[in-house]
């Protein structure tokens, strides 16, 4: 239960960041050597020095819209007593200077998220950008 | 509190295979009688082989895009020590092989969990389609 | 922990009020002297009778349509034992008679719930609609 708060506390925190193209305050919430994969394109980025070059390469893609994340439905997993295995999928919105509303696909992410000091990072994050399921 | 994070975890799971497309796995979250109502198109299934066989009818509808149902506002009213009254509002993504995504309309939900063996399943579950309130 | 559900359960009602039109209930769950400030229109609205007068002046924009908010990342900050600090963001979806779906703009919330007699009132609402940042 403590733990459910805590990690809801932690991405509130982090999507904030995130959303407000504070690459340099995102990157602090991962851990030094902390990894970010999109597996959907094949990119793996590691280490947080990456993760701000990265991002900043990729602010420009931003310019004119506000973005948010809309996660939900995360399943928590006590890995150890400091580890935690944490899925969940987001939907991800740009609104532009009228106010219109336009949206990203939608994604499935994993996270592995430790506790330094009493405090959480992203050790790892996997991106699965959501695809239509083969035909059954 | 318990129950609430109880409560979270069982639609997370729940939601995952609904949205995966898992019919066995969906209708095995639903109690062996477990009724579905689609009070907006007065459509009722009962039990977890109507469930499943309805289910594998409406399949064809969802080829071509990867849905996911993003739930918000749960009210959780314990009816009994092992029945509970949830009451939720669903916003339905359809995301394309392109990334592009559509919306179904928007839902209300009111089910009925039961706890059996310590785990929770849907006993019934009433599906609202939101429409305009009528002019005041 | 407590406080993290007993705040959730009150937006889930405050919610359902705003989404159902309910002006009266939903000025209810203010307290008397309750503020609300559109930030981004310089529009402040002060005590219920303002709230309510302003509301149903706004309804006619809401014919045709099933409003309904969709929170995230809700952070509370305990400001005192009966005083919390909350701020989340906002997604509003309208669906109209068809059931297609259209957005507002997305939103900033940052409110102020007070404790009277058990029960949560928001004292101030302030909400600032996104906006694109400024070019770095």
């Amino acid at each position: 239960m403590q733990v459910h708060v805590e990690v809801l506390n932690f991405y509130a925190r982090q999507m904030r960041l995130l959303d407000a193209l504070d690459v340099e305050g995102y990157a602090g919430t991962f851990t030094e050597d902390g990894v970010t994969d999109h597996a959907h394109r094949g990119e793996r980025v590691e280490g947080r020095a990456a993760l701000i070059a990265g991002a900043k390469l990729a602010l420009p893609r931003y310019a004119g819209a506000a973005v948010r994340h809309w996660n939900d439905h995360y399943l928590i997993e006590e890995v150890d007593e400091n580890t935690l295995a944490v899925s969940y999928c987001s939907l991800v919105t740009r609104t532009d200077a009228d106010g219109n509303v336009t949206f990203e696909p939608t994604f499935a992410i994993e996270d592995v998220l430790v506790r330094l000091d009493g405090e959480l990072y992203t050790r790892s994050r996997t991106i699965h950008r959501d695809r239509p399921a083969a035909a059954a």
